[in-house]
């Protein structure tokens, strides 16, 4: 099936190089197609390394290694395999990930755990181990790539490709920070993910690193939704080859520390933005912002609660302004919430008032916000400070299709 | 939009006389329609009570009140209003649902908290009082009428009416149990509910009857799911009025409490799943039903995260078998699971055994399985003794034809 372009879609930027970061990709053919689907990145010496995994229990052995690797904070090289997640495959997938690493890391004159290694695409089917080992042979003698080229042979039905960059100044050094990312929900007939990189030229100790990440996490990739269905190999890495020479960053007390954290931030909401405009059948991407709840956790719960309401998301797809279902989903969320303080806004237009229809409310601006592709619900629950803001898309007949109108 | 009869309907079955139950119904006229949406049950003196309600936050005042009475345990009469849910209607909507208590207390000479009141439909309108006081008159002067007028009385947006009936020997005397339900699915582009009432002649004292609702609902309502959205007024009672004659049942150390429990439970199971069978755009029944889990508790919320992935569903409605997205769903449940110890079956064919693949696994029967319009998933977690079994529908271009393609 050829998926046409998300309406959604946005062009990808221009990414400046990042000292210390080298891409390359290669053919290992893990599906019978003619693309690039092995995408390897070497990275410099001491390149400091954080990550974020799925909380999802079944996940694959890339994950596993994943965070046993993050736990060093030390990375050489990332290779990412699409066509195959190499997810419920058990200890023939384990080897298929340690020859990779193996690989690499003889190559490089590395540790083994300082390679990263992410695989998405069918489920429980043993990453092949001969197409891995010559893919990646043919990576490593290849002629560097750009980084939408790169970009583009880590996805699988993905319909754009999607990157963000950004920069931070840290005392008198300015760092660059790229970013890419693939996913668009979990994608049939295979088991797909949202893979993340951010590759940055700053000096930043691992454990600052991820402190960075971890925050940011919080704030983009865990306020995103397309389907409510969490992959077994969601990853978001974080690599700071530290060649742009600034003094390293160890905590939030030092200089430039928080401009870096607001770049990596900004690159990370711009990668997780671009996931959800790639949702399955997506026609209208959709800010829910939440206020006044108990605390930023719960109200960013209250929102993802509204974020995967299959009867939000469908009424927002037909244009209507059907505050009842954010009513029933606020209180579905099983977050501290009162009735009568509960207020909704729709494109700034507010229908309900501390647990009341708003008096002579006009639906007419409403409507006409609601025929956009960029659709804002704002609820306020009115019992606290906490607030947050999740981005998801509508539900249509395109998911549908997608996900039930062929056969794997 | 009119439509069509779930191609999962049920007929309605023969529903026996309940001694002590008088049903009456009439055009309250809550929408502009020429239907009765009004019902009216009267119920014996001494009737026990007993309610689950929804645990939505944003409930309705009628939840509100029906959990007081239900404290109380006793009732004489239920009314319940279609095509106006009172949901989020602030002091005027309480106004109303007091107004009709009173009015049905006058007529019997009871406590305004033996009449209980549901009203299911459009959210945010109060009910109109003038209506609602002249279709209660209409409904206390009203003939008799039968259990499947009843039924239609009580339904919005379903697609057929839904009855189940059973008897059960408690000692010598033989008591009937009948159950009407109505419900689909959170119907655009109301706020729909599910409403369920079940009415036995068998002596109960209320609080064994709330102990064998609770514990029935636990494995019933509690284990269905249409598109995972609570609603903010579902509700379900008990009414036993003794008129049978038996020894009134107050534990289970009673003979006959078990038969008694098997057939409420038995009514409550047809119930639930003829909601699923009216299920939004359902094309296929499927039941879940998973082992090896830690407890029940764990097993059953298990299965929903499985019934409520639109990856399974659509996956299901597409006829493709693809057991990776259970996986998914296993594994984002958020309950003790181990992946190289879980099994996955469809239709009694295992896809999946421990963690791995089934070695030379037969795609074809477990295909034609799928064809078929009822469908199950057995999932084995292999940790330890809990079970439970879920029931739901497939996720087709039917449910956002019904939620998204037209305007409220």
């Amino acid at each position: 099936m050829d998926l046409e372009i998300s309406p959604l879609a946005r062009p990808f930027p221009d990414m400046p190089a990042i000292d210390g970061v080298t891409l390359r990709v290669a053919r290992a053919r893990y599906k019978e197609w003619d693309r690039a689907d092995l995408t390897y990145a070497e990275l410099a010496e001491d390149t400091a390394l954080a990550g974020v995994f799925t909380r999802n229990v079944c996940c694959s052995t890339e994950v596993e290694m994943g965070r046993e690797s993050v736990a060093k904070g030390r990375a050489r090289a990332l290779i990412v395999n699409a066509g195959n997640s190499n997810a419920f495959t058990g200890y023939r997938g384990r080897e298929a990930v340690e020859q990779i690493t193996g690989q690499v890391a003889e190559e490089l004159g590395c540790s083994p755990e300082e390679v990263l290694v992410s695989s998405t695409g069918v489920i429980g089917v043993p990453l092949p181990q001969d197409k891995a080992r010559e893919g990646v042979s043919a990576a490593l003698a290849s002629e560097p790539c750009t980084w939408e080229e790169a970009t583009a042979a880590i996805g699988t039905t993905d319909t754009f490709t999607k990157g963000a960059t950004a920069t931070a100044m840290i005392g008198e050094t300015k760092v660059m920070l790229n970013g890419i990312i693939k996913g668009s929900g979990m994608i049939a007939p295979d088991m797909a993910t949202m893979l993340g990189y951010i590759f940055t030229d700053a000096a930043v100790e691992p454990a600052f690193l991820q402190e960075c990440l971890s925050a940011a996490n919080t704030r983009t990739y865990s306020c995103i939704t397309v389907d409510s269905d969490t992959s077994t190999s969601d990853t978001v890495l974080a690599f700071a080859t530290g060649k742009a020479g600034n003094a390293t960053l160890t905590s939030f007390g030092d200089p430039g520390a928080d401009a870096f954290m607001a770049a990596l931030e900004e690159v990370c909401r711009e990668l997780a933005q671009l996931v959800v405009r790639d949702g399955e059948g997506a026609s209208k991407f959709i800010s829910v912002s939440v206020s006044g709840a108990e605390s930023n956790d719960s109200a960013r719960r209250v929102g993802l609660a509204i974020g995967n309401s299959p009867l939000v998301k469908t009424a927002i797809a037909g244009g209507d302004a059907n505050w009842g279902r954010v009513v029933m989903a606020v209180g579905k969320a099983g977050e501290p919430a009162d009735r009568d303080t509960l207020s909704i806004a729709f494109g700034g237009h507010w229908a309900a008032k501390n647990g009341l229809p708003v008096k002579d409310y006009d639906e007419g601006p409403v409507a006409k916000h609601l025929e956009g592709d960029e659709v804002d619900i704002a609820v306020d629950l009115g019992i606290g400070t906490g607030h947050a803001t999740v981005w998801t898309c509508d539900l249509t007949h395109g998911y549908i299709s997608i996900n039930a109108d062929y056969r794997s």
